[in-house]
């Protein structure tokens, strides 16, 4: 039957310092390595193992996938990158430390612009340091300077219906390595989760999610691999 | 202009141990992970940056093509597995150190089936420890029991002309991470080599080798990227 492994990146740098990243692109850490290798052991011990791979192309969630299909013997298996499955950009506040951006703008503010579901930051200022007019891996795309949960829904759905779901209508067993925000507009769809809970949702760093379908591709509710 | 880059995969476990390894799964060593980084390195270096990847389904030649892709900043460009990619089969030799096999079958011989450019050695027996026969990677291929170089480019050939010629055309910078055999067979097409001179062309390992195209697709000889 076909099945969906999710499996949010390990820890990156700036997970660590607890600064905005969303499409900048950010390295794992050591302990973020040792997730992403503790996920495919994991898959490995379950004997869930994926035979087609879709990431970002963002290095935290792509080097999540390689070491991950490292651990469980599958490096071999078709992958595919997109930018549709990044992070949510951040717009402004890309880059800034939360405790710092809390202090400038408030709280609440803060708040508000993690949390809701369809308020966006303030946009990224062209010619920031974060600025990614000039990488080549955006050339053609018209890359947003902000989003909010709404919006990265909006670029990641059409994705998933057009390339993800039918590998899986072949029976496939799809792993996709991404972020805690495309990660989210996916598991809102998977499960039906209302705008105002879904902001709620944690998804933690390298741990897979599986979800098993029916004949019909609809999906059972997720459980934790870890549980299983 | 098209660009190709060819980088036989960093030294592996077996390369270490002097054993016949072809399509067995070997890792790469320590220094095969260093000769890797070192490769993506000097393309960072040179400026020569690729933009379209491929690569066989041999755990060795991917993590090579990884660490490159990583060391110049190119982690997130499309990649492509495929086994016809892969090392030449050695059949009964496939596990063999280089020593023994000489001083059971005579080392004649074992110069025959290493140099020669339409002798396959003996086949592997079914039920082998190396009988790649249950593994879900090649399911539905033909897997073959012994490959001469000639066989080897009967497989690479079509699959250069299919899928990789056509990105090239496209005017695509592109890199194969590839094996000893695979290499040349490649080599032996775009350099017009002879078939009793390219069996005793030695491809060094993590040394990235440059084809430059005209916009005919017509290439100029090849260089070793360190040389330029």
């Amino acid at each position: 039957m076909p099945t969906l492994i999710l499996v949010r990146h390990g820890q990156s740098q700036w997970n660590l310092e607890n600064r905005f990243t969303g499409w900048w692109d950010v390295d794992v850490t050591e302990k973020g390595v040792a997730e992403a290798r503790a996920a495919g052991q994991l898959l490995k011990d379950k004997g869930v193992l994926p035979t087609r791979a879709f990431t970002s192309v963002q290095k935290r969630a792509i080097k999540t996938l390689h070491l991950a299909l490292e651990e469980c013997g599958r490096l071999w298996i078709p992958e595919t990158k997109d930018w549709r499955l990044n992070e949510r950009h951040y717009g402004g506040l890309t880059g800034l430390n939360k405790a710092e951006t809390a202090e400038k703008h408030g709280e609440e503010q803060v708040k508000v612009w993690r949390r809701s579901f369809d308020v966006p930051p303030p946009p990224l200022e062209a010619g920031s340091e974060f600025d990614l007019a000039g990488d080549p891996r955006y050339a053609g795309i018209d890359v947003p300077d902000t989003e909010s949960l709404k919006l990265t829904i909006e670029r990641v759905l059409p994705y998933w219906e057009a390339e993800i779901l039918p590998e899986l209508a072949k029976g496939e067993t799809v792993i996709i390595s991404a972020h805690g925000n495309s990660l989210r507009a996916l598991v809102k769809h998977l499960s039906n989760i209302p705008d105002d809970e879904i902001t709620e949702l944690e998804i933690p760093t390298g741990q897979p999610i599986v979800y098993e379908f029916d004949s019909t591709l609809n999906p059972a509710p997720y459980y934790y691999l870890k549980d299983a």
